[in-house]
């Protein structure tokens, strides 16, 4: 069978060695052009010595006919590139994964707001796919683009699906507390998240309103929760990968059986492993593999609901699933390339 | 002035060498005995280097008679120690302030369910006094007998009590989602905190039931909360120090000015510092420090208001604020020896 | 082709869970058995919840007949263990790879002083082989019985090697200052690798003599080294994994080029890789790999030389490879599910 | 008494903040002015809010008449900045101590070498003296210049003093591998001290030749280590605070009891402390601390003496050998505001 043409435009950053990883021991897919206007020339095995030996590659200026070239191009760029260079791509028949946040939002002018710039290709947004392949798994087989999420959205969407899906708890009092490790942050230079300014300490931020809020009431509004209101607190804590999210819901009705709720809605998923009752998962048990995982509680059997949803966030929350939704559009098994287990301890 | 002698039970765990630590410096309180049964004989210094050159004491076996010798004891204890020893030290007229959790709850039934044996001197409970000064400091001045609060409760009530005091959020849905640093758990061998099962990630734990739910339940009931229901769910974080509480309510008057209230509660008190808006309390700010630092927050200027809490678990979440209540009991001024500031980075 | 039948005995800590992660994606070996007296009953993924999914094994009792129906066993135990059921293993015609220290060293009666207690089958450790294939390839290939090598011994031996075989070094005077990361002392219950005994703080510890020092001397005395005098200094760091040799040799000549001597010793290794002039190794690189990535130095152009080794004390310093052995000792492609790339950030 | 009146330049650092920290508690100084042309007019609790509450000062720009104004003045700031700035400073009578290199080296060809710019006063470099009170207690007390040590130098010099000032060792042969928490790189925007860049791996750097390199030499050679050879390799630690030098040297002569050497040597010394036979002084031991905690062994009985030296790089490595060089300066008992005890853990 053929091998896949494979094409990243920056990968300078977290997510572009993520990406790298899970590429070099794809069966199927091979990467044969990565750009970066920064590191032109350089060979990435220097910059990210990890791929010494295991990839080959060099970083090129992002020139489009190298890229239309592909079969399918990764955008690893910051929020603004992709669209102005998935137009062109589009047109050349290249199908585009961006995993910046050019088209998770359907609304293009509420995407102005959060993100502070006009958006360039709006007439894209209707076509766009959201790349969570739990919600979305048929309309990404067919997709010439797919945005895929956020890391705290990929979380969060997964946590509350089967609750809000099954009209359980009152959409209008929803609260997810999410905790991430240092790396959602990206690879920049910046004295915020410089060891000394985050190791052995834990704080909140963004309190006031987060880009990802808006991606995730989306989200949850396609799920079928009207009237919602959510209170999205993120926090930022002294690991490298590994996000978790602790979701609060106020059940409708208290006689729903909500763990095996959770267990059939996943049941078939490859990527979403819900724990038995009174399970913790914690991120370093998903520590570089594309696994979400879930436990549900209802403290005192009360009305509250409480579900923990962990994952890697360069994994799951980035990387693999974007190379999960590249296997659903070039109609591989889902999992190809993705089994990697968690590195523990 | 007199220098009040001071005895320490235990004080072989973390809440113990920092209580050391602070008396060391403390102008006005000599620690005069440490007994542990376990060190008997050894030096305090070859168990605890840090104090080496600072610490000139050796433990002792638990002996009644030197204890009442001491004007006040530390219990540095696991919970069931302090009740066996303290009513023939409170007889000796020697005052008491216990770390563990003995005296926290004035139910000695509630006590008994969640600590799992039977209370030895439930006759105690109505005297003794909870430790929080910014709630009780006129009980404390004059209290023989102070339970110095949890870790999580104080980080949880002195977030919460403006508004609950001043009835503005509905008792019957709070949420408090906490992070402890993992010292919080203790000094002993046990394999689930060891470095390598928890650096690097992050889980929830006890999500059933913790045994700070029921402190902190009385706690807030004591402020007014009746009808009261908390979702308390606690997480343990990578670092050392640090405990952040991050506090969810719901208004039932949109209209005050959440700020102006937090400022003006906490304007008189040394050891409470209410961040201007906006603002995000890290722990890192006040590692080694007696400060619990409060940010509130409106997202959207919404119903929801989010209270971020920061302690140092080890000081103002116990060794700071038992001499804080001791400082008090001895009628000393009650910052003495507690100015330290903040180790940062 | 066949599939091999693995038994590991023990298996419940760190080099178990990294061994039963890397079988458990081998195309040529399948675990079928796990033994371990305190876990008898469990699943394998309850204990490891990372293997949730790709190991469905209970562990049971360590019965001789069903490790004799392997086609290789691997020993993850505590040093003693090995030697008392290999015997019988070697007889029944299953070959085995011992991960700790039984078969490691030559001289039963240093063994004994080292290990502090009395060497059972002396007999086998003429016949056993010493498990680091860059030295030992052949042998390694028609062995029943590999003792596995330490970690240090790993970094240390493959960083000298080239010095020592070469004789351009003094070996009356070589210095090895190692350092380690935590799960090198093993996933047990103890005080001092607590997170809170070693989060954010180094030091050096058994300056006055550790159980690898003889290992490695033997190794490098079989390199040529006669006459040896090593200091070694091993050192514990706050990381989960991870080890790096710092290595000190004085030259007897200086017009060596090392760097191209080191360059062509391990030109075919496939999991040596020497770093370009100027390199500088860093453990985080080859994190959960099986590489050892090595970088020479002469500060000033002097006689001092200066080896840096680094590698997963995990992987390339335990089951890594152990897994590397099974591979030779099988007949099958050295580095047969052994292409896992360091995880990076 | 009189309070000295004190000056600090830069001071947005590392250094900076912990500068801060001990003069605000010091009995004797208070500080007057703080400088920074990038800050200049934010309040120094807006940029470290640890020291809300206890620092109510605005950086302002760096105006010498003001800073003339203060009995003496810090540099804290980057290397080449107070060769500019001392000269009228002590022309005004005001004491000055270098928190940066620019007076530590006595040869000002040799500092152009390594710092890469002209040396602007080389004619102050005669009269400034190396602030290392246990090797120059005397002239510093006399100086109007001080030479604050880096932190490197201060560990390996202390370490290594008793074995050279005696003649014990071959100054011909000398190692000092040392390790260093990530704050001794600075506050600054950089992606090579970014948390995810260095939490959790290690790695040695500048092997080639490090800028302290030269003033660890000028330090040994002064106490009488002709003909001087010395390796010196930093490794980069995933720790906060603290460093570590682990110290080889060859004796001349066996029969030295290098313990009481040591014992003897630092026997009136408030700063270092020498650990029993056997010790293993610990990072987290002396962190917040001006200590310098060092063992000595012999492993094996033999012709190598290893050094153990441990400080915390930005107290007794900077800070607080800063106010310890200013109380030896203002002729206050030496010990003054330096009497934190060590935050453990």
């Amino acid at each position: 069978m053929n091998t896949a043409r494979i094409g990243i435009v920056g990968g300078t950053g977290y997510t572009g060695v993520e990406l790298l990883r899970l590429l070099a021991t794809h069966p199927r897919a091979e990467t044969t052009v990565i750009t970066s206007r920064s590191e032109e020339g350089r060979s990435v095995a220097e910059l990210f010595p990890s791929l010494r030996g295991a990839v080959d590659l060099k970083f090129t200026a992002p020139v489009s006919e190298r890229l239309a070239d592909c079969d399918l191009v990764f955008f690893a760029t910051p929020s603004g590139t992709a669209m102005g260079m998935a137009p062109a791509l589009l047109r050349a028949g290249t199908r585009v994964v961006d995993l910046a946040a050019d088209f998770r939002l359907r609304d293009a002018a509420l995407w102005e707001r959060w993100y502070g710039m006009p958006h360039t290709c709006p007439e894209l947004l209707g076509e766009a796919v959201y790349g969570l392949p739990e919600l979305n798994r048929e309309a990404i087989r067919g997709a010439r683009l797919v945005a895929n999420p956020g890391c705290y959205p990929t979380a969060v969407l997964l946590g509350f699906a089967p609750l809000i899906e099954a009209g359980l708890v009152d959409p209008g009092r929803l609260v997810a507390d999410a905790k991430s490790g240092v790396s959602g942050a990206g690879r920049k230079a910046a004295v915020a998240t410089q060891f000394c300014e985050v190791a052995d300490r834990l704080c909140a931020y963004a309190v006031a309103g987060h880009r990802h809020l808006p991606e995730i009431e989306q989200g949850l509004r396609g799920m079928g929760g009207d009237d919602l209101k959510l209170t999205f607190v993120p926090h930022l804590v002294p690991m490298v990968r590994g996000m978790h999210a602790t979701l609060y819901g106020w059940l409708n009705e208290c006689s729903a059986d909500i763990q095996a709720l959770y267990e059939k809605r996943y049941a078939a998923e490859p990527f979403v492993d819900v724990l038995g009752v009174g399970g913790h998962p914690d991120t370093g048990q998903v520590r570089g593999s594309n696994l979400c995982r879930i436990a549900c509680h209802r403290p005192g059997d009360g009305e509250v609901v409480v579900v923990l949803s962990a994952i890697d966030n360069l994994v799951k929350g980035a990387a693999g699933q974007a190379v999960q939704n590249m296997n659903l559009m070039l109609g591989l098994p889902e999992t190809t390339g993705l089994d990697g287990i968690a590195l523990v301890p």
